[in-house]
């Protein structure tokens, strides 16, 4: 793992990392935001998900997280959306492909050589977010924007003893039942139980539990009703009993401009459910 | 006028605006921050100057500003820090001509026709601002970063009924001392007075008077020694009685990552001043 950079912020550090990945077979750049903490400490560990066309930049830039993540001693960790590189294949869309990773393991040419995504944020960068930084592994949580609070919510309610805390903002809920997820269908091909494992509602109606979600949803984004349909997941979660609180905010975008003003409601959710 | 974009933000809106500048001659694009408010109120107003390389969003994305401005009840507007557009002459340089105004109105060729930002920023942007906004253009202050530090000391240094509260994060204060202020020889030519009217030290050393300044300035900052030189600044306001609050900052760089650690005690110390 190299250091990109590394700069003093809110009473911590603000790193940026590059490695070779095994996962996606390209080098992959993350950030990691440390607060200062006691020697030998070990803190709760926050997984922020991007969203389409992002990189780890876009919330390490404009989520200002890191006031929040010092006064709660989180660490905040935000991967890439997908594999980077010249070699990597990539189609001119904004919404697949290079910055549209969905966080599956694609099985379909050419995407499955590098588009795991899945395998890379569960298990790949853990490892080595475990290795390299003073996380308490035993206290983590997820959560993140649009595609990637697709990816919190079908990691978190694929995991439900790994994370304590699960949240979103502006979610893709339903990927199977609305055109963004056209994504799955190319990356994962005619599997329909591959695609039903990576759509938070599905995997609810298919058994997936956890105790409770939060979800900040602005309504004045423009993508909510065609492409987020929170009412699914909120029909979802009334069926079985996860506690989902459904947040719809006056007014608000899609943009980090939303993020930002809730990321603190979010971090003291998650940070009261990490030090219970 | 016309709105490039606005979005809720923190309760209140961000807006992007773009309009034809008579100063420069050319279209200018700025930034404004608008915290809800009872319906006909007027609001202070807090001038924020960028940096080299910097236009109106480095600060928008980046300065965490918004969450403190809505608690205090500020307006906060982000001018650009020159002219921009293919018909205004610059060089390849990144200190000097687009990105590099220096907050002076040029009087040498070729930079004089469009490189206007004193007129711009404290005649005809204020002039804009109070006709379009809800702003108490009674209650201002100003503030900025690096070169936006010189010209938030300047202006305030020049101005001193106009703004009730003047500081800066890691300023030049000493242009004429330093290699950055070769811009102010290309600028403004020979003429020794103009130069010393653009020096925040020589203008203190002239005569110019505020009450106090806030300047937080971080020791791991690069441009520390050979273009800040706060101790210059400490000095003349020491020999002139201008209650000098500096403060270095440990570990802190140059970067919005260290601007947007102490964006809310400034803001904290504007609004002070602002609702005295």
């Amino acid at each position: 793992m190299d250091s990109v950079s590394t700069s003093r912020a809110h009473g911590g550090t603000q790193g940026v990392y590059r490695h070779a990945s095994t996962a996606t077979g390209t080098d992959m750049t993350f950030s990691v935001y440390v607060p200062d903490h006691a020697p030998g400490a070990r803190l709760p560990v926050v997984w922020y998900l991007s969203g389409l066309t992002c990189t780890h930049a876009n919330v390490t830039d404009k989520g200002e997280f890191r006031a929040h993540c010092a006064r709660h001693g989180l660490i905040f960790v935000a991967p890439d959306t997908s594999p980077r590189g010249d070699d990597v294949p990539d189609e001119e869309a904004w919404d697949f492909a290079k910055g549209a990773g969905f966080y599956v393991d694609a099985t379909q040419a050419p995407w499955s050589a590098n588009y795991r995504m899945w395998t890379y944020v569960t298990d790949e960068l853990p490892a080595l977010v475990a290795a390299e930084f003073p996380v308490d592994m035993d206290r983590q949580s997820i959560m993140g924007h649009s595609m990637g609070g697709h990816g919190a919510l079908t990691i978190g309610l694929t995991h439900p003893k790994r994370f304590r805390a699960v949240s979103a903002f502006a979610p893709i809920v339903a990927p199977t039942q609305v055109p963004w997820g056209s994504a799955l269908d190319r990356y994962l091909g005619d599997d329909a139980a591959a695609k039903r494992r990576h759509d938070a509602v599905a995997l609810i109606e298919d058994g997936a539990r956890v105790k409770e979600l939060l979800v900040d949803q602005g309504d004045a984004d423009g993508f909510l009703a065609e492409q987020l349909r929170p009412e699914l997941l909120a029909a979802a979660c009334e069926a079985s009993g996860i506690d989902l609180t459904l947040r719809m905010q006056p007014g608000y975008d899609h943009s980090y401009h939303f993020i930002s003003t809730f990321m603190g409601d979010h971090l003291d959710w998650h940070a009261a459910r990490l030090s219970a």
